[in-house]
């Protein structure tokens, strides 16, 4: 069948060698005669394939040794309520910076944490968060922490640099683009990203953490608490395997490719591509302030709804797939994560084009 | 190679024909051209996938309307947390029935939420939990809920009948034999099961919920609520897709395999195999009451840790793996889950005879 090129923004595209490694070994991992699925997560075979994992990606994102990794369940949406339950201690303060859909989800269930006073410092409300918010160390106030969303899945903005805010640690959301350009783990106390995007299958949530900020939290339920989860070695409870197994088959074929900087590298040359389309055509544009783009989730219109359900459907009956833009903006956006190969955004902007040409005729 | 048995308690055995099927359409899910870990969780693909997986579930375990199924994650721990916090709301008192290992763990999980009462009711601990506990509905003090571990994985001991407690709701833990015995869902007020062991591969919890139960609970962390997760039918955020799928899958294999009441059948065909052996053996013996023990997980001894570690490296030697016992009890686990094929019981059998054997000489 022809090759289908898929978009969507997560659960999303996955490298075609680690999708058939996991089809080659799905009946009988590493000879054993049982399937990945079906080892115990107490055996030798698995803890190696966790060892791996977290080896692997403290290579690929330089994480120090002061940093522990966990490998946890219930998405970022979880990590909205465990930060604060874990962090927010001394203060029970939070500074949220406010740009855009996710960002106010962090907010809303840090609110709904007992005791914690949440204030946003700033937010990108005023241009639609078509662009981030200025940020400098002067507006952090008097807080645990501060809570940043590094990409904007829905907006399509990312932060380039990470601000700073004196000695207050920052927590950093980066589900859409963890392993998609470079960051420095030592800028952030804590790092979180749900897998879907740029690691693996959805059920699995990476929590990157300072341990001097783990040994402070309370007494917690377990599955609460980074204090006993880190205790445990992400296994205090059955881990979820297989997408354990996954993403460590991602980590390794990220390393086999060059690495987050070789990633950065064709994120760069993919989004510039669609980017430089998007500036020049007029029928499509780019809602997003230049100097706030993402690389790995870019929105477009054509800024008429009619219009853009046309392209879609254009676009799907081309084998681009997962091309409509999220229910709260509408339009189109196109995820190009790590996985993504850079002929699909060169099928996508030859039917972009077509789909110009004709829509030019018309008017 | 040789066939491998695997007795391992969760991750374990799941039925063949459900990984080679996952196995062949790995890469592309119905001809999508995607894979399952692909596809997002708002497609129409996806959303089959789980209503399939929910309707083959109330098939299968007469699932009346006015119960709500969940599909989630972080496992049974942490429904030791949730169950807490959303149902232990007027009266803020638990009754539980230790039954050993897990029903203490849920016992010290709800312990760790603001303001709840625990009371242990009723305890095995006299009989070293080889015994279960005598219940009656007079032991019920004045309580949100009772809760139950069903199936007792480590000590290997199962409630047949399911005790009743006037109005009290029960809350069951059924992780290691769901499906695998028939349990009328009308004697509980929930039931919860990691995948693990009947269902899938882990990472996915099923929550089986009366849905005025649902209705009462208080405003929580959105991960946390079940109000909140059925209200948005398990896709609050992105849920397991691979697991759900997989669960689908095991679902649509009982279903073809005569249901509930069929494994049943078989659970205790097997089980009974390897009892009758233990009961007659000069070497092995059960350490549990004949009326208390369960069919899913059979724990055995010779009363000798080092001939059971002679054993077990026997058995590994004839690809009879993951019998080592818990590490809190030793000895030796054979678990007898749905997709465990009465050959491994027929093998294990042969092989525990030949040890017997052996050691008799050596008397």
């Amino acid at each position: 069948m022809a090759i289908v090129y898929n978009f969507s923004a997560g659960p999303a595209v996955m490298p075609k060698e680690v999708l058939e490694k996991v089809q080659r070994e799905l009946l009988s991992y590493k000879n054993s005669g049982m399937s990945v699925m079906e080892i115990s997560h107490r055996s030798s075979l698995f803890a190696d394939i966790q060892k791996n994992a977290e080896g692997n990606l403290r290579k690929l994102m330089n994480i120090p040794d002061e940093y522990d990794v966990l490998f946890l369940q219930g998405g970022a949406t979880l990590q909205f309520t465990m930060a604060p339950m874990n962090l927010a201690i001394n203060k029970k303060k939070i500074d949220f910076v406010d740009t855009g859909h996710w960002a106010q989800r962090a907010i809303e269930e840090a609110r709904l944490v007992d005791g914690i006073e949440v204030t946003q410092i700033t937010s990108g409300a005023d241009s639609k968060y078509t662009s981030l918010p200025e940020i400098d160390d002067s507006l952090q106030e008097d807080a645990d922490y501060v809570h940043i969303t590094l990409n904007n899945t829905i907006e399509g903005t990312a932060f380039k640099i990470v601000p700073t805010f004196k000695e207050v640690p920052i927590i950093g959301d980066m589900s859409s683009n963890i392993l998609g350009q470079r960051y420095n783990v030592t800028d952030f106390g804590m790092i979180y990203a749900g897998a879907q995007k740029n690691i693996g299958p959805a059920g699995l949530t990476v929590v990157i953490i300072r341990h001097d900020l783990v040994e402070k939290s309370p007494d917690l339920p377990a599955m609460l608490s980074y204090k006993k989860l880190v205790a445990k070695n992400s296994t205090l409870n059955t881990p979820p395997v297989f997408a354990i197994y996954c993403a460590g088959l991602v980590f390794e074929w990220l390393l086999a490719q060059g690495g987050v900087d070789e990633m950065e590298k064709r994120n760069r040359k993919k989004s510039k591509l669609l980017y430089d389309y998007l500036d020049s055509s007029s029928v499509f544009q780019s809602p997003v302030a230049i100097e706030s783009r993402s690389l790995t989730n870019i929105p477009f219109v054509t800024g008429n709804a009619e219009l853009d359900k046309q392209f879609i459907a254009l676009a799907n009956d081309n084998n681009l797939v997962g091309l409509k833009g999220h229910r709260l903006v509408g339009g189109m956006r196109a995820s190009l994560y790590n996985a993504f190969p850079i002929e699909g955004v060169e099928k996508l902007i030859t039917v972009m084009e077509k789909f110009e040409l004709e829509h030019k005729e018309v008017d």
